[in-house]
């Protein structure tokens, strides 16, 4: 058991679900964060070929999908449920927001499966399915307009939990071009550049102002490459002919 | 220039996308978390119906949008752009994932406008677009299958950056019902426990084990509340008659 990943004994509980399109579309939000295990407790319609095209390359999540005919059935053998709802009900606990509603179900996965339980589209969950639930999580929203689209719910709890589940490390580096200038090229350079400046007329060494100065803190920011000081010397070189 | 909100001087711009239904969601996506400011560079169909069946209870983002003839048109007047790319593509900068992306443009509102840039759902940004951003952010994805769809990838944003710019704060108490019981009434439930388990034999007081303190303990993580001691004590007694 414990060789299982947290995110494979996490299971998305959708109860209800009146549109078919948000199935699919929830399928597809899961596998980009590494879901897979998806419960419809008597969803309207489904199967259903809106549910296929909104989930794009996620038919297999589709398909291993478990149609449940109550919310007990989808929560057999799990641990713990946490429920998403936009509404204020009477629950057992204070709701948490996502972001850490998320880490808790990550974390309590170390005990056994979990779920995490959306409702209806328009009427959210029964309270007799509220009461099922454990713990309570809400998306914060902006008050002038709370009502998130399902599968759009879905996504976001799915993101939080694969952040807490998996550690994402450094975005990858892709620049594998350039070499940094060195110390000593970056001063040429600007030796160079104020050379050319007093040189045209346009810097007064008698005035400098914080011209130079500038330009360094310009240069630094860019973090400038070899090829970059070279290009650069060599336009100087051009205007000063 | 200052008292504008930091979400208010967000633009989020779709360049060239194709499915009307992605714009209406994006419009949705966007209204939840607290933005307004939609800009779309060449949108294959809008207006469209489909956008506005999507967009919900968001049709005046929609109604609101800014429709562009080129992606310069709609981040002249800002000091910064991100794109938002799933592909590996030469950029000015290293990316950065979502959540650091969105704080760090937050933060630059302070300058200025700034922009959020999507491109098409199949082909992304062309490379011409990318040079104009100056970052880059990506959004942490399972390996396996790492395509969002548009406008998930755009409430994903949106969400991340009104946790930037916006103190959400506790989430809203609901459970305004029982008042806590007193230690001293936890104490006299504990003992009265005790003795009802005693005196039906089910606690032997030579051999107690840890069936009180593990009883303890769960009581303590509940949190038991005034009517909750009541009604168990009236239980309890009811069973040593």
């Amino acid at each position: 058991m414990n060789a299982t990943p947290p995110l494979d004994r996490i299971r998305i509980v959708l109860s209800h679900p009146s549109h078919p399109g948000n199935i699919g579309a929830a399928a597809r939000a899961m596998k980009t964060m590494g879901l897979a295990r998806l419960y419809l407790v008597k969803p309207k319609t489904f199967p259903d070929p809106q549910a296929v095209a909104m989930a794009t390359g996620a038919d297999d999540v589709l398909a291993q999908a478990r149609v449940c005919a109550s919310l007990a059935e989808a929560l057999a053998g799990t641990v713990a449920a946490t429920a998403l709802t936009g509404r204020r009900r009477e629950l057992a606990t204070e709701p948490s927001w996502a972001r850490d509603a998320a880490a808790d179900l990550v974390a309590t996965t170390a005990a056994g499966e979990v779920a995490l339980v959306f409702g209806n589209e328009t009427a959210g969950l029964s309270n007799q399915e509220l009461a099922q639930c454990k713990n309570w999580a809400l998306i914060p929203t902006s008050a002038a307009y709370r009502s998130l689209n399902l599968a759009q719910a879905v996504q976001i709890l799915c993101y939080e939990l694969r952040l807490a589940a998996v550690d994402v490390g450094a975005p990858p580096k892709v620049n594998d071009g350039g070499t940094p200038a060195s110390h000593e090229e970056v001063e040429a350079l600007l030796s160079h550049l104020e050379r050319a400046a007093v040189g045209s007329g346009f810097l007064d060494p008698a005035r400098p102002k914080r011209l130079m100065p500038r330009l360094r803190r310009m240069f630094s920011r860019a973090g400038l490459e070899r090829e970059e000081v070279a290009i650069l010397r060599g336009m100087l070189s051009s205007w000063e002919k």
